[in-house]
Order: structure tokens, then C-alpha cells, then sequence
């Protein structure tokens, strides 16, 4: 079974002024259409440098299979989730994320305002979803099928119970 | 109503050998379909240094909400708009190129051969398009319905003439 | 006739423990497809300086118009093509590489694994397959019509002959 982590970028979900919403419904989705343990919660400000050293810690002192992030994909100033991302990964996985954004097209064209990135921190998948709790679960619905390959490969040990457990909606 | 700089990137329309014909088609989309004021156009070069030049320039100096250049994206050894952008952008926008790639996808696999980048230099929103009128056309066509939104979010002032005169072909 | 080097990338192809079986339908569908000239093919480890030092042969040395890779596009730890591809790479051409991963989602979405790069080095166009005979077939299949023009602007010389033998499936 995989370790998720999932964290949330919102400076108001942190300060408290906004309930979170995107994550518990990331951490559903991971439970009930992965069958994959969720090891971890928590919620950033949309600083920089705190969520690069959030996914560092998770990726590499939690040991995380997995990463995702909600919120900070988009637009305003303070987006910079994909700018953090960047800075922690050392490989780049393009295709998942241009596969959300077209699985999305197809809902609405803003789709095309979210920034988000994918990619590897050694042997950790980081994914960024869209902050609304509709996008972000459009988006990892777009990317469900692929992921217990994803990591079988990147962890380079077939975690069986993966494809067991998925349920395609 | 947001302020809009245009560029055309073009040795020959640099020098006059040639005449600019998709400025005037980008500016003229700019106003009748979005109603936004063309505060700038001007001519360069394919020269790197000087591209970038003049985009900081019209995002700092001139203070437009967006900078649209057209050509110079494509394959050709001195088309280099987009790593000019790359140079000057703090963020990335692919979902942006990427829809345009997409939809110009539909008229021609010629779209693949387009490398234009969209990103965002501080608040003011630059976007590559392709040289030919008719491409230039096709692309902005296809985020013109997503600009007034992204603008909104980049600049944190929604502007409520945007939507009323966005006008869908 | 465009001169095409075509290299496999995969440490069990390197060691012999494996055929390689992509390189040849790389080479077949040059020769069939694009009537070009294979000037060269090579196998590689999965070593990211290996790798880009190969590259720079072939596009500086060997005067290759077309560098096609095969292998090392993936999820696996030593799956680091594309970033051996971007270290030699001056210039992007992401829509080659988001066509192909396009092209090959309609087969299976197991396409938004391929972490493929395209990009241009001087006057050299490299492109990443992945190392799947079928899939690389597929991907090549993708862009096989527009690289004809893609050489010609990036080498200001057309190839008049390219047309004539390109042959749609």
C-alpha cells in the first residue's frame, strides 16, 4: 500500500479565516479509489520557500510515495505552488500535467489558467492540483489510472494491491 | 479596461522590407473582441537581448496589464521570442500555450512546430504567438474568452467592462 | 536527404542482455517513411552524462539534421533522457513533445508517463521517443508529417526531396 501525503496552499485555509475544503476531498479520493494510505495532512501559506521545505520534509524525512498539493496552482500573485515545485523536483513529468489540464478543457476553458507541475524528488511523485475542491478532484480523477504504474516504476517495486483497489468511476 | 502592449518580432518588419501584417490583426482583436485599450505597438528585431528588452520595458515601464508579442516562435535559427520570454517571466503559464497549441491543432499539425510561451512578469501577463496573420489570429481567439479572468487574478482588480465587451466569435 | 542519427537508450540494450528492438523501427520508418538517410545509430546507458555527451557528437561532430533517441523517457529512477536532452538543448520545441504524448493518449493513458523532450541544439533537431518499439512507432507516427518543414526552417535549406517521400499511413 503507498504513503500519501497531502497538503494543502492557502493562506487562508493557515490563518484559519477559510476551511479547507480541496484536501479532505483529495484525501477520499486517495482512500476510497486507491486504497492507498494517507500518512500525512497539512497546510502551508502561499510562501515560497515553506512549501518547497513542506515537500522536501514529505518526500524525503516522511517518505512519501506521493505528494499532492491543493491550491496556489493559479493566477494571482501569491500562486506560486508550480514555483515551489520547481524548485524541489529533479525530474520533470509533463505529461501528467498537461494530461490534467486537457481532462479539465473539456469541463471549462479556465482549465487553462491552472499552472501546475508534476514531477520526481528522487523516489517521491509530486502532483499540484487546483485549489477548488471541484478542479482538484477533476484533475487527480484525469490522473487516478496512471498513478499505481507511475510509482511501480518510479519506486521500481509493483505495489500489487494498487491495481486491486482502484475503481474506475 | 485593461491596457494592452503589442510586439511584433520581425527582422524584415524591423527593417521595412516587410510589411507588419499581424500586429494590426492582433491589435484590431484586441480591441473589437475584448475592448481593451492598445496603449503600445512597436517593432523589433529577432535579436534575444533586445526582445527582452522591450518586454521589460512595456511590463515595468509602460505598465501594460498584458504584453502580446507575435512571431518569432517558430523553428527557424533566429526565432527566439520565447526563450527571450523565458528570460524575463517569473512564472510559467503552459496550460495557456498549451491550449493554443491544442486548438491550432485542429487547422494544422504545422501548430506543433510553435514554441511560443505564455508567463508572468510580475502583474502583466506575456503571451508568444506565431508570426502568420492567420496563426496569430487562431491563437489569441482560442484564450481570448480566459484573458479578462487571468487579468482579474494577476492584477487582483476586476475589471466588469471585460466581460461585457468580450464578445465570442 | 536529410542525414538522421538514431539513438537507443537502455542499460540492458548497452550490456547486450536485450535486443534492441525500438532503434530498428526507428530506422525503418526514417528510411520507409522520410526516404532520409540513417548516418548513424548508437546504444547508450541510461547515464545522464553519457547520454548528452552522445548528443553532442552526433549534432555537432556527425552533423546529424535529426537526432532521434529512443528509451529513458519514463518513471524509473534511471529514466533520465529528457534531462541529459535538456542539458545540451538552446532551444524547446515543446509542441513536438505535448503532439506526441497527444497522439498517444488516444492509444492509452499510460501516454502521460512519457516524459519526452524535443528541442534543438545549433542546427540539429533531437527528439525523444520512448523505448517501446510500439510506443515509439506511435510517437514518431505523430510528428513524422511536420518534420520535413520543421528541418527546413531550422537548417534555411529546404529539402525538396522530403515531400516527395514522405507517405502517409
Amino acid at each position: 500500500m503507498r504513503r500519501v501525503a497531502v497538503v494543502t496552499v492557502s493562506d487562508r485555509a493557515f490563518t484559519g479565516d477559510y476551511e479547507d475544503r480541496s484536501g479532505p476531498v483529495v484525501v477520499q479520493m486517495v482512500r476510497q479509489r486507491l486504497g492507498w494510505e494517507v500518512v500525512e495532512t497539512s497546510v502551508v501559506p502561499d510562501d515560497r520557500a515553506r512549501i518547497s521545505a513542506e515537500l522536501i520534509r514529505l518526500a524525503d524525512d516522511a517518505g512519501g510515495d506521493l505528494v499532492i498539493t491543493t491550491g496556489g496552482t493559479g493566477f494571482a500573485p501569491r500562486d506560486v505552488t508550480p514555483e515551489a515545485t520547481r524548485d524541489v523536483i529533479d525530474r520533470d513529468a509533463p505529461g501528467l500535467a498537461e494530461g490534467m489540464r486537457l481532462a479539465s478543457l473539456r469541463v471549462t476553458p479556465h482549465a487553462m489558467l491552472s499552472r501546475g507541475v508534476c514531477g520526481m524528488r528522487g523516489q517521491t511523485l509530486i502532483v499540484n492540483l487546483p485549489g477548488s475542491p471541484k478542479s482538484a478532484g477533476e484533475n487527480l480523477e484525469a490522473i487516478l489510472a496512471v498513478l499505481p504504474h507511475a510509482l511501480d516504476l518510479l519506486t521500481e517495486s509493483p505495489d500489487s494491491e494498487a491495481g486491486h483497489h482502484l475503481k474506475h468511476a
